[in-house]
């Protein structure tokens, strides 16, 4: 239901501005290739949050640092109703790229600066915000939103050790981000995420505006294989038994019933042969399934089909195997309510738009598993991602800005609560 | 043609000594598991040739070591003819076994035995050998006869590094077995070595004796896939490029095809997926084909097929590839009056025998590109090899000693050259 205030007349953010600031932002930790190495809890990481604040302070925000690190730049509303929560994360990829993240920061940055320059109050406060260690370069991957919903307790993740030993509390003390604020310490109202889309479905459809309606379901799973280790010379087909021919028989199954299950994708990306020698047959391999569907339901038959598979080629080449499940992400819903404003936005705006589904885990998937959440894709080149490569187009993250802005300001305008999504 | 003295009856070999000596060996570098590490230019390796020099010794055998460090022990003959070697090697893989290389050069030392015991002189002198580092554990595998051959530089190997930047040469420096002996100073009338099979067929057909007819000729090759990294979340199945789908596809095609074609043997041990984590899939494999047959021209045809299998798996997987062959191993013959002279003594002793290619390279191969030269098989227990869980019977042992002294002495006693064969 909207306020009884009319609604001014929105503003269109500035492109330009907006990819200053992404070419600001990618200075720090760029890299040769045209990447950014800006690594979560490393000096880049520091500096790249100092920027942030300083643009914040700027447009009068007040920044809060909660006790993960995590950073809130509040603009005030006309009411102290739960604020809209917009952003992402600024942290990248090792040898990462300079949209992944950093656009829906910055995004969020510039639809306050255009609400700033046009005067525009909302009812409710609006908060951008940057999450901790989302890439998970170091300990694990989208912790912020994590630690804030309470998915992960916050004594264990700052217990958390690399791979030098260092207590990840510690790290976040040696760049001066661990906050005082409370974790989740006030209601917050709905969260918007904007992203690229790490993926080519936008780019090959030749479309603008994804609305995502869906966190891809998905599931991980470790699989060693047993055979016979055997000199390649002597050892005659027939007595062979190669952990290696299993495993691939096990990826050509598995692609192959992918192809033919509409929306399922089979990922075979870790693999280690034991002893791993070009003159020796595998008598061990080891590694990693990754398997996704939007429907958890449509993840039980894959799963099942994975099982199948390996039982069968087991036995077809006189091996053993064991499969295990290591990592379960249920499908992630984002409300109905605010798809349908990003998708009215787009209509409003032009832009050609189409429903599609994250397959990639976001902060958005984290949050909304508490409260109303949306996620809006603009296309990257080639779908490429995790990659100095990665590459958007001004055009489309401005387009992508004005759709955010529209949202937000629906949101941040209406002051009945969202009912949570089924 | 024999000699005109009439050759005496031939004493039985003593079992329990040769394996007496075998455990003796064994000793030198054993491992927890029952198996042993004696690498060459090791200390244990010093040991392991001490001991072998102290038991020629005590057989009245003179010891000659070469420039390259290959042991002769020579027991003179009736007449100054070229000798008679027989031997192997007493090196071992890192995590090796008790009988690879060991039984060769222990079941020579054992033949000698007898024929002092029983004291048979022969027409030609018999030498013992043991090459230096056939295993190759470090620097690279069947050195020893490479040298002696001439097929590899004696420069260019004592100048090889190793990970840690030590010289070859420093390496036999430093245990003492940089020798003085010219390398193949004098002419050599034939070569035996015995061995344990190191494969599954005689075991699986309950025979004692392979009579070795051929070294298979075997080539290597690098094969590298390129597809298309990507986020194993936000990439639909029919957009991908996936370089480990496309190594499962070709290994699957090229093992059937390998199990269709009598002989033949395929072997995919090395593979490594770049990234190399579960939720991306594979921008780049990069892994090792090793074809196998006895025919230097069926291993032609199967080169062709797995070129046309890669070309077609690429073309469907939109990746591309490329091939490159590292290793060419032309089939290896076995000299057929040497052969001749096995399997008659096998006939002889009443042991069941048949004929086997050699799947695995051997000194024996090297040297049979230069002079006639046979092999022996006997069993190991389940083709197990380079592996401290290797394994042969007491029983099978002594009865390949057996054999190697029948063929040994009746090489020994003939004083005509033979013909090389084709």
């Amino acid at each position: 239901m909207a306020t009884d205030r009319p609604i001014p007349t929105v503003p269109a953010v500035d492109g330009n501005r907006l990819w200053d600031s992404l070419t600001a932002m990618a200075a720090l930790g760029a890299t040769a290739k045209g990447g950014c190495r800006r690594v979560a809890f490393t000096d880049e990481d520091r500096r790249g949050r100092d920027l942030f604040r300083s643009w914040c302070e700027v447009e009068g925000l007040r920044v809060s640092v909660d006790v993960f690190g995590n950073m809130f730049a509040r603009r005030p509303g006309r009411s102290n109703l739960p604020p809209v929560l917009v952003g992402s994360h600024l942290d990248t990829q090792p040898t990462g790229g300079r949209f992944d993240g950093v656009y829906g920061v910055l995004a969020g940055l510039e639809l306050v600066r255009t609400l700033n320059a046009a005067g525009i109050m909302t009812e409710r406060p609006i908060e951008i915000v940057n999450w901790t260690n989302e890439e998970g370069a170091i300990y694990r991957s989208m912790m912020g939103s994590e630690v804030f919903t309470g998915a992960l307790a916050l004594e264990e993740a700052l217990a958390l050790v690399d791979l030098d030993g260092r207590r990840l509390g510690d790290a976040l003390d040696a760049i001066g981000y661990r906050g005082t604020a409370g974790l989740w310490s006030y209601p917050v109202h709905c969260y918007f995420e904007a992203h690229i889309e790490q993926g080519p479905v936008l780019e090959a459809h030749g479309t603008t505006i994804g609305v995502v309606t869906d966190g891809i379901a998905f599931r991980r799973y470790a699989i060693t294989i047993e055979g016979r280790e055997a000199h390649a010379g002597p050892t005659p087909m027939a007595l062979r038994r190669d952990a290696m021919v299993t495993a691939a028989a096990l990826i050509g199954a598995t692609h192959a019933h992918a192809l033919e299950v509409e929306g399922a994708r089979a990922t075979f990306g870790y693999l280690k042969a034991h002893p791993g020698v070009p003159n020796t047959l595998a008598g061990r391999v080891e590694m990693s399934a990754d398997l996704r569907h939007r429907e958890d339901e449509m993840l039980d038959g894959l799963e099942e089909r994975l099982a199948a598979d390996l039982q069968r080629v087991c036995a077809e080449q006189g091996t053993s195997a064991t499969l295990r499940r290591v990592v379960t992400s249920p499908r992630v819903r984002f409300h109905p309510a605010l798809r349908r404003r990003v998708a009215e936005a787009a209509q409003a705006l032009g832009y050609s738009r189409e429903e599609i589904v994250s397959g990639a885990g976001h902060d958005a998937c984290n949050i909304a598993r508490r409260i109303p959440a949306a996620m809006i894709f603009i296309p990257c080149k080639d779908g490429i991602s995790h990659n100095e490569a990665e590459s958007a187009e001004p055009a489309d993250c401005e387009a992508g800005c004005n759709v955010l802005l529209h949202a937000v300001l629906a949101a941040a305008n209406d002051t009945t609560a969202l009912e949570a999504a089924p």
